[in-house]
């Protein structure tokens, strides 16, 4: 059975090919389009397929950090033949093209395309653990010193999994395809390996949900850490205002030039008033925390 | 076969068509109503379709912005003819009409209703692009100064996609039906072409989500950069604070009418002080960031 | 066919005709309950339905104010019968009534009570203008200046349209049951209007959400506002205590009865110090600028 | 046909009649857990069903004030035998048994199962209309005072009212199962019934929604009237210190231990001073005011 | 009938079983994975099952508390065999095997999965009691007290409810599909059995949703407590200031180097100007009180 596989949708090959074996123009117009989304179609002749394999590449702003970026593959699974259209840069596409040689190159299609999409979607798992990591991370972090840097993370990592919750929920209901359409070139021998798949696919975007959720806490406990440092910053600032206070007004009053202060003419004023100014203040301090002001 | 084109539903060509092909007066009343909304409906003897192509038009309170805009289209399309009432002034219908006529002319009307909406539905995609890059552009500025400007425009941009989403949800809902109805003018031949558009307006309606939940981040962010910059100012007053008590309290004693300070008398006076002032002052600030209230 | 009007079901006439044709007690018993919601009931007999027209009312509160305001319809329509047992003061029932009798005398039940739904839903297109009008205004107000009066009126538009919308899917329901029960005293011929009436409701229900979302962002907008304002504020207090700081704490140390101080005994003494004091001020303002803290 | 009462699942009776009528071990073990929910359950030879009455008992934190309480009926209705097991002290019970035994004595099983279940439906909206009365009460309050005790009433209603809307939905799913499960007890002639009071628990649960939604409103409306009450006191605040800065920076000035002051020597120096400290404060304030800061 | 007993899925005795019974490769690479979750697989010839018994371990940060923790049970369940794969330090597993085999032992398979099933869930609801203890005192404490600490505890009980539901949510698909799968080791005597397990499930998760909406509440206060708190500290803020403010500007007054002002010469001018200080004083708080800005 022949297998075709070009690096790019572009490749004069492909024209020839879609002469042969009949493929559908809004097919290979898909495959051509800069923003296709994960999806499968069959017709009667063959199964098309678009995935989308994750790898983890290093971040351009961040050479220390790894981030999770998808390439693309186009299948064309007919009973006879199958047409790979994939990025030849991408490590996962590698790791499932080969898998799909090692394990299933004698075998029909249909364990091709299912070996192809189980490397995919095992791969979507170490994506899932990156996140997992970096959301640990996160959470410690923001109780310890909630800053705008975390802030700014905690929103492109949601924005992140807002991508990749778009990706495996297309997988999934292409998953589901490929095991109800009557059309598709899965056949009842695989059928049960598809749906084991899907399970797969049916927990990752459960632990999406769960990330999502677990970052809307963190997001949470920002906040509210942001609250309790104003509220604590209010407190010094108050405890500050009662300690100066006394000493502000008593040293106001005897700073004025009037008669009749006491003590204004004893020796030891200044012992006697300083006395009475650390009183007031100890006082004042005692009765606000007694009032559960402070 | 006639395609008879009119401007306006006020048209009293309309009423003749209405006559010979025997359209019904509920979809007339749609056709003139101001208010009417993306819909299709089919009878026996032809399908009536409301559709709502888009376009950038330049806004009036800023000349130098562009912001997507709705037409209508009404579309009779039975077996033997085709009613289009247009909005001649919109671009995008001008477009589909151009494309239906060059690709579809010696066509069936299944073939025109397939090319008008497929190129309507195409249309979106540039509105989508127009809020990615002003939803982009918005991200960064909340990031860098929060001002209720911005403010504005986030829900200026939420009550756009309010609209435009409503749109999406009754087009994908029309395409549905004209895949589903057995009464739909759309033969089998064209449905696969149909279940495609279906699928652009699904990826669509996905794309809309994406954002609103980007402009929720976004104004998240903004939020929390008000309270982080509340926050600042509070630290900043209590910096101030901080550094004023000591010699608010300590100049005021030694303002005082009373005997008995030391250094009172010492020609260096001024200096002792001075430099008492500063140590406290230091000493506080050394507390407060130790205990980390700053 | 007889049509009997009667303005309260406790008239003792409903009893009769409830015993010649044979009308279910717990429909009795709904007409005559308080809180009755809108509903249809179809039985082999005849078919029940209560609704909810609605009409503005002047706002006793506010006389110049208009108040979107619901009384009652109950409707008995067999297929040689009709019963209305309706608020006479209401004008959109009046309407209704009057719609119908024009329109429908010489028919048959089910196009009497077509003619009166379809009366009531168009009525409720107003109610929905009303709170577009006054949605629109609070948008604009709460910009402008957000005070707690506003702020108590979103309240109140929330939930008016927490009824409304109560009101609407009930219709929606209603309708939906006209259409498919085969009991219904609709005929296929009225089954296309009724989808119509149908086709609006919905179209009424996506205008609440729309409208709630809206109420939301004005909100949402209310609550920035007042954050950014007790931002704005402390801002103004920071820059009060800024500029004040130097002028006490200067003014201040050469208040102290010391000896040792610059410029004491300088007969332009105060023109020196009231410059530095003036230095003092426009530095710290300046290095809070840069430091991007106010 | 005969009913046999009991007051408690513990009754040695129950077991006999356990042994007799062939109940289900499953059953008897529901009937004696301490947290049962509401269901209902037929088998081939009876319909169990556990129902919640809700009764308004005395709080005895607060003696004036009513909550609702629920208490539980365990029912187990044969074609030809009835078993009740009911919380003796609850009136909402006694009034189901007596309207039952007045009813429907001389009846059929299904028609006492109806009528329990009726009546104690009708008694959830005394519950419903409590809780209107409450939050009413609590809306009002939160616009004059938002005090912490407003919100822990407020908690402690939606706390109630997630107990009740679980109790509600258990009964709407009961309702339901009888009226479709073949084996259930209830009879054709009965179905019309049971779909009655179905439609009132939907009802029921629309109206908690309802009040969840209204809880949510008071509760955001606390949040606001608190950010708005921190809001004013920061003006206050302001107000303040603006009212001092120029006396203190002023009376500063001039209590300065130096040569050159203007109007240091004038007789009437105080009257120049305090006017021109005057003017500076009414200045400030007019500037304040003017640039919307106050 | 044969049970086999392993304590770990790499037991070489597994290999030799899959062997004899034929397992699914699937289902052992299942059994090895990780993060396998809660799951039901049947074939033709046995019932793969994956349970996740809870038990309450000492929480090693907190040696007080204890802390619900999942273990992990797999069961192959033929129709004349039994492969149980536990972890033997896991006391509900153990509280599980046990009752299986005191019930079941005679039994078939159907019985023994049932009994373990069963046995699994009942512990559920200890876990939830737990969590019902934790949350009621979380709650009594924020009302006292806000602190951050108590947040920490709400979002550690919000993760943990997380897991909690995820095994929840997938042991009620493993019931359901228990009772419906065909291919299901269940036979009919035993659905009712499950069926009873399957509405525990259903109400434990109802109970868990229960607590997320009281951890919101929780949430809620422990925000609108620190707002208030915010709110109470700017008022003795104010208070403060409001206090300080006639003494200081009074006082200041009277400090000025300049002649003219009143009571300067008097022997009792203190005793005037400090009377007229405090009548400012009582005046301006009263004042501020009137105006409900205090």
């Amino acid at each position: 059975m022949p297998w075709y596989q070009l690096d790019s949708p572009y490749d004069p090959k492909l024209e020839e090919l879609a002469k042969q074996y009949n493929l559908h123009p809004l097919h290979l117009e898909d495959a051509r389009s800069e923003e296709e989304s994960v999806k499968v179609d069959s017709g009667a002749r063959y199964t098309f397929a678009v995935l989308k394999p994750v790898y983890l590449k290093t971040d351009p702003d961040a050479p220390t950090e790894k981030m999770p970026t998808f390439s693309t593959i186009d299948l064309f699974a007919g009973k006879d033949f199958l047409i790979t259209i994939v990025d030849p840069t991408c490590p996962s596409t590698d790791a499932a093209l080969e898998r799909a040689r090692r394990e299933g190159a004698d075998d029909h299609p249909a364990r091709l395309l299912y070996l192809i999409l189980d490397t995919i979607v095992d791969r979507y798992f170490s994506a899932i653990d990156h996140y997992d990591d970096r959301i640990d991370q996160l959470e410690d972090a923001v109780f310890d010193s909630p800053t705008p840097e975390i802030l700014g993370q905690i929103f492109a990592i949601k924005r992140e999994l807002i991508d990749l919750r778009r990706v495996l929920v297309n997988t999934r209901d292409a998953c589901l395809h490929l095991q109800r359409d009557p059309n598709s070139i899965i056949d009842p021998e695989h059928q049960l390996y598809i749906r084991d798949t899907y399970d797969h696919v049916v927990r990752l975007l459960d632990s999406v949900e769960t990330q999502r959720d677990l970052l809307n806490n963190t997001l949470d406990i920002y906040l509210t850490s942001v609250s309790n440092r104003t509220n604590e910053v209010m407190k010094v600032l108050t405890v500050l205002g009662t300690i100066a206070l006394p000493a502000i007004a008593i040293s106001g009053i005897y700073g004025m030039n009037l008669k009749g202060l006491p003590f204004e003419e004893s020796p030891h004023g200044a012992l006697f008033v300083g006395f009475a100014t650390i009183t007031c203040t100890a006082l004042l301090l005692f009765v606000l925390r007694r009032m559960k002001w402070l």
